[in-house]
């Protein structure tokens, strides 16, 4: 098991108001409204496959590690776009991530997997080239094993609720059984998040057929903007009954533009006509952030925004192995021009709820922290991505609390789609909270009797207060 | 009182260091060269009102905190600018500001707050719904008395010197009354400093007619640039009779301008006849940056320049409540660019002085220290705005030091209009500047007796000399 | 001596492991494979000269801090462009430098001076206007002695191999002389760089002069750009053969174009005649990042990219000095968009190899560490010219190791043209090492054992591999 003071202060007397204030939040349910575990894996609660597919092949934090020192995707097992051969044995690809385990000293990823191998799974044994064979096998028997099929797990990691994202052309069947189960819905233990990138961007590859499938799937006529706007409505109410309570937005940058109805329709008939310009692509895609929040008035999903990622930036890996495979790089990113024309339309109003997130740290003191502080509709989403370890989650505590507080921040957000990694993620950030909070009880600016009831509530009460879990329980 | 160790590094050692240094700066007098006190509450020196007016109304760090949490600033009491109603009770105002004191948990405000209400009224007892009145009314029955007025506790804070900061078209009468006293005037104990921002801005609304006020005031024909410029000149003089040895520049960017007479006259009256562009704006206020630090060659003004923020971003909050009132936020801010004109023009001259804020922590390390650490004329203000808290001014000193040295650095500026809080945000600064030289202690950079002059220097002698203080009295 | 303890951890667990960790780097030799000693210097392996021009006039860190409190560079014996008088008594610039020494509180400068001053010369007495003298004689002394003569000190010091900075036009006689004394050429103790700026740059006053010195010097028609090409090849080749494994590239920017030949032979043309603009030049210099990584895909030279300082901000200093005294200013830097062509066409290609430095923190966890981590060419060089201090190194181990790991990074380059200063500047980043990687260990994210392998690789064996040092030894 991990050290009790893993990730603690060094410093005795911190150390042991840090242990202290662990104890108030080490056992409270995990929250995680944001996150991309497939859906199906809880709805079949089939068995894992071996451990390669586990730990390796669908993690680009691991994968693009290997790939920075010369070992390629195929190698590892990531699926080809052309159908070419890649890796298939998990004990090979296994044994490549052992002998390479040095690569990941001081990352996130090894603390992650470490803590899955010893809390999951009961292994203490080193990671390495002389491990790889023993500890290898002893994963693939435990995962054959019924107390570790998916919805084990879900239960013996006390998660309360998770939430999936989808497409609005994913017709959410896992969903569904899932709530056939008793599993999903709203309320439910598994539920979904809107996330409609691929149908507001004309600049992604096959939009106007997607576009053309929403029709299908909605039954409207989506020739018009007025259309296209009521199929996607109609899809939010889909979600709504799958128990969504938030969307999700990832667009380049977080630029909001505000059209008038008939200028927004011009453009889509534009863009749907494959003549839209980049400009033109950028403006819908700004203007289509402000109809999403105008949604949100009428349906309460929370909005999501995560900006910033220029993606597919590895032009090598994304012909061979295609996007989410670890080639997206982040950009300075602007929230103080970009998100004026939103808030000046909508950020005050008590409806609207926005969960800001970033890659550029350089946002969080001198952007987000003042507007999150600033206008009721904002929160602050936990850092993201490349950021969410234990320095980057430190860094934001400290760049942020001090304008923002600690309660216009969302609480902490495990975005992951490694399921088994979901507990030391959220164990890793109440730890970091634990030692950020001991550190101002040392410092005489907060009394411990508060400094505990703030890391419950940034463990549990807050993320479930800010993204309207509780609302629907 | 507050806790001796308050702030101080945790370690034991370092601790030690800095309660020894901190000693050495403790009891010195405060330096308060920038700051936005009204000078008519020492000028009249009448009792404080109650104390939702002292500590909640008039302070939108505290306004916009409650604000993001779905407080409307009109029940804080804030005055909206149609005049219709605001909360005008005091207590049912302190009573909202106790209800949700956990939103300031690990804030500044907190942090000034309770040093205040401990340090200045004797009170103790920890604010919260159940003390709200209790601390209501001794607060009250404490600004009854006559050593909480204002003069009384000038002389309590040992403050040696503050300046205010006015207008142009301010008369000053306010400053006279305290010459008068022997408050004021060069070398007084309350001075004011030259703000021109609104009569250099052609965005402003409003611009030409104060520009024509100016000329009323100064008896000059603003009608030509070089009038227009002589009529700055004059109230300059006015300042500096009222005791002012800084003027203060608040524009979005950093941009200086160089044009020559017959361009800038030009601009002027282009702009005067309302035909300036933003572009043309923009122009107009870099330009007249060069000319302010050329009247300082002159006239031995120091100048502070404060970029970066961009004002009245909510618009919901400025069309009910105006400027001022919480909804500015920072953005990226370039200087190496912006100054260069400036500095190619008289960045070596020995007679200017000009003192960089931000709002941008990432200009410190990349632009700042190394400006501040090159040109004879500049100097790098204090962490400012939201960054004059205790993790803030740690980054501050971590970030330039070591390209900046300490004496290019300007000393701590409180910045407040929140009177009673100056000797807390002073001690603050001590306290950290404390820690920061504990640690080269620690480290084995920085001779102990080194540290001490260190941080007398940084308390009290150096925002003296950079601030020609020491000149004057 | 310096204190055991020096720049380690102040909590006595971490400072115990750090001391242990540091053990285990400390006597390894120095790799240097970046920087700016003369190799002239070692080459004739005649006495330095006196006290002030070992330590304060060639040292621009040292002179600005001077200049940026009033004291002008000619006073510093900085020579002038003019050839007007400036200071030439060595005494009277270190008394200038010995009153003033407590600017340099808190910086870089103070530390490697006093630990050049202690453990190289062996004088312990504190710098200041008292000890001026005496130190001036003491050091004077030891500079006339044989094992202070550069050759000597080079062994003293455990430098294994230090590359120096070259211009292609320059013939290479000192490295010649070095190789025939058996300390040049390829696996030798002294080696060179190739640096071709001011021979990409248009912009560059005396760009085309320079040009044509290359065709002469290659005896190849630089009149056309195959030429051009081919005579840089030609010069890479001579440099290879002086043992360079590294082109270094200090353009204002990190943007990289491709473009096809045809086009590239255009742009050159009208450069060569003259006539090219700004914005053409910057595509030059972009589009021949381009072409130099495609000869090191050749010639197996490691690219070192180092962009965003603005040269010769200071115009009064540059007229009066001159380039490199002092007058560079970072700024704001893109690497995301700046290098997607370049790995576009080779970022996966093994045998590239690019190391990236920047003097834009900001850009370590936001862009370099995901683009180190993630592409195959791509390492992370050490924190840069005004980043490579204590503190700074500290930031850039958080800010990319969550990332990048260890082994994306490069290992320390001093980067210097004070060659006594290299012991003071690598022991300053093993010690920070130290600190760091005992922050793991007492954190229980790193093994012990680990940690020990880890400090010795940053310290030695990854960048003599990563600047493929080993291949030729």
């Amino acid at each position: 098991m991990t050290d009790e003071n893993h990730l603690l202060p060094a410093e005795p007397a911190q150390r042991q108001i840090a242990r202290e204030l662990y104890q108030h939040a080490k056992d409270l349910p995990l929250i995680s409204p944001h996150g991309h575990v497939d859906p199906v894996l809880l709805a079949d609660d089939q068995p894992f496959p071996d451990p390669a597919r586990l730990f390796v092949v669908p993690d680009h934090y691991v994968t693009r590690m290997l790939a920075s020192q010369g070992i390629p995707p195929a190698r590892l097992g990531v699926p080809s776009v052309d159908g070419s051969a890649v890796e298939t044995d998990g004990r090979a690809i296994w044994r490549l991530l052992a002998e390479n385990w040095r690569l990941f000293r001081g990352t996130p990823s090894r603390l992650w997997t470490e803590k899955v191998l010893a809390e999951v799974f009961g292994i203490s044994a080193r990671l390495g080239a002389d491990t790889a064979d023993e500890i290898y096998d002893e994963l693939s028997a435990r995962l054959a094993e019924p107390e570790f099929r998916p919805r084990a797990l879900f239960t013996k990691f006390n998660i309360e609720v998770l939430a999936t994202t989808e497409s609005p052309l994913d017709e959410l069947q896992a969903h569904a059984k899932l709530a056939a189960d008793g599993w999903g819905g709203p309320g439910g233990r598994v539920i979904t998040t809107f996330r409609p990138d691929n149908l507001v961007d004309p600049d992604w590859p096959g939009w106007a057929e997607r576009v053309a499938e929403l029709g299908a799937l909605t039954g409207l006529d989506v020739g018009t903007y007025s259309g296209f706007l009521a199929a996607l409505r109609s899809r939010r109410e889909a979600f709504i009954e799958a128990g969504a309570t938030s969307s999700d937005h990832g667009h380049l940058t977080a630029r909001t533009v505000v059209l008038d109805e008939a200028e927004a329709a011009v453009l889509y008939r534009k863009a749907i006509g494959g003549g839209a310009s980049e400009a033109d692509a950028e403006t819908f895609r700004g203007h289509m952030l402000v109809e999403f929040a105008r949604m949100s008035l009428d349906d309460g999903l929370v909005m999501q925004l995560h900006p910033g990622s220029v993606r597919n930036h590895n032009r090598d890996l994304y012909q061979r192995h295609g996007r989410d495979t670890g080639g997206d790089i982040p950009s300075a990113t602007d929230y103080v021009h970009a998100l004026r024309p939103l808030l000046d339309a909508h950020g005050t109003d008590p409806r609207l709820r926005v969960v800001l997130y970033t890659l550029d740290e350089t946002a969080f003191s001198r952007e987000l922290a003042p507007l999150a502080g600033g206008y009721p509709s904002l929160y602050l989403g936990a850092p993201w991505w490349f950021l969410d370890s234990p320095n980057a989650l430190r860094r934001f505590r400290e760049a942020v609390t001090e304008t923002a507080g600690f309660y216009n921040t969302s609480g902490f957000v495990d975005d992951t789609r490694a399921f088994c990694s979901i507990p030391a993620r959220h164990d890793v950030a109440r730890r970091v909270d634990a030692g950020y909070l001991a550190k101002l009880v040392t410092e005489g600016t907060l009394p411990l009797d508060e400094a505990a009831e703030t890391i419950a509530d940034l463990a549990y009460h807050l993320p479930k207060r800010v993204f309207r879990l509780a609302e629907k329980a």
